[in-house]
């Protein structure tokens, strides 16, 4: 998928929601735990009960890998789904991979040809040429960790790096790589007054922004200072929206906060227009 | 494996040598390809002739998820090999992971216990609240990412940071983190000269160095500034041993060069003795 047609996605469902799959057996409907595959029975429940109130899905990697070769299955039938179901959806492989060169061509292809997702999301801390074998693959987008939502984020991210802090260096660092047109960035959304320094450094890129909700970020504070000409935010719930029942209407209640998140973003893309 | 017991091997085989298998359809012998999963007969060759010259085995996860669930199954098929017929072996799952606290444990149960590894290359970036839950497994290893073999090493993680290297800060932080006996380091070899300034900091914690071969480090320079009074290297070799050779006796050739490097090595502790 490409940027624009992120962007028309997102005027068209009037919602910049992403919607994070990390999926837990121990969080989930007791029900479901009787299926073949509880973990895609359940995405595909909440996928189909919020596919109109969100632009993106996110599995983070590691809620499958817990679970080996099944938890990889269910992973790749999720991907699949929304592919072949929700083709207007764009996808995150929120994986956090990055190794010297030939090594990160080989999760590129994992995630981009085997699995067909339209992004992976990237550790920084190995550098250029772990971040541009990613960035070769075309209309596929490469989400670098600039600022994490977690307080381990002060160990190093915001320390210091001549003169700068380092998610900046990272970000200005980025911006130098060949095909940076293909990136975009993490930024938590528990520091949301960082948001227009980064604005300066990336004014036209995506930003994925963790952390509203559960992790206590605002809405409102992020759109604030994140927003730019072309949207250029997606806003990322995993807990708040997938956990909000664990009933038999798990899905119908995950829609409603769904719904509670876009209609703010509706009215807040209102007051931009 | 508990870091005594490692260390007993290395002295038992007179061996600090790992041996990384990235396995790449392309590069291994094509009388393979045939064979029902060829990357695990690979990699069950190759352990078979070599494994009385490593002490460790490190799969590169990126090589196997490249081939989706059947990569997934040729790594699980391979870490059982391995602690079923080699116990004494120590296993490194190079998977460079990290993120947030709830999502690190699930990528440590990943490794730990659903695979069984010994031990797992973990990403600093997003600071003490990723590697904590890594390090809270009893007789597990967290081989933290300090400073890698790469060019891109050079983008963030020499840079200084509060008037010093990032690496270095990485190094010191860590050692506060709860459980940080269970902490060893990656450490490119391809820059020795660090080494000795590396060991001001953690002098007894053991050291994975890639880049001896391949990538261009020379083993006898790593040894003069990394080794400590147990030994305290894991010295990774790659491409140079297992594929050595792309023919019918591609182990043997694999043994071969294995046996070049343990020679090596055995000379180094016995003039250290």
């Amino acid at each position: 998928m490409t940027t624009q047609e992120l962007v028309g996605q997102i005027y068209k469902k009037q919602s910049f929601l992403c919607i994070g799959l990390d999926v837990d057996l121990h969080k989930m409907p007791k029900h479901l735990l009787d299926a073949k595959d509880p973990i895609f029975e359940f995405n595909k429940a909440i996928i189909d009960a919020t596919h109109h109130l969100a632009v993106a899905y996110k599995p983070n990697t590691a809620f499958y890998e817990a679970y080996g070769i099944k938890g990889w299955q269910s992973l790749q039938k999720t991907i699949q789904y929304l592919n072949s179901n929700y083709p207007d959806i764009f996808t995150i492989a929120d994986a956090k991979r990055g190794d010297i060169g030939n090594t990160s061509t080989m999760y590129a292809k994992a995630f981009f040809e085997d699995m067909e997702f339209d992004s992976v999301t990237v550790a920084p801390y190995m550098g250029k040429d772990s971040v541009e074998p990613f960035l070769a693959f075309k209309n596929k987008h490469t989400i670098l960790l600039a600022l994490t939502s977690n307080q381990g984020a002060f160990d190093f991210q915001t320390k210091e790096v001549e003169g700068k802090e380092l998610y900046k260096q990272v970000l200005e660092t980025s911006i130098a790589y060949k095909n940076s047109e293909n990136l975009m960035y993490v930024v938590g959304a528990t520091k949301a007054e960082y948001l227009s320094d980064i604005r300066k450094i990336v004014p036209n890129s995506f930003l994925l922004v963790p952390g509203v909700g559960a992790q206590g970020g605002n809405l409102k504070e992020v759109c604030k200072y994140g927003l730019n000409t072309q949207v250029g935010l997606l806003i990322n719930s995993s807990r708040g929206i997938i956990y909000a029942s664990n009933d038999a209407d798990f899905a119908k209640s995950a829609a409603s906060k769904a719904l509670e998140l876009q209609e703010e973003m509706k009215q807040i893309l209102e007051e931009i227009k």
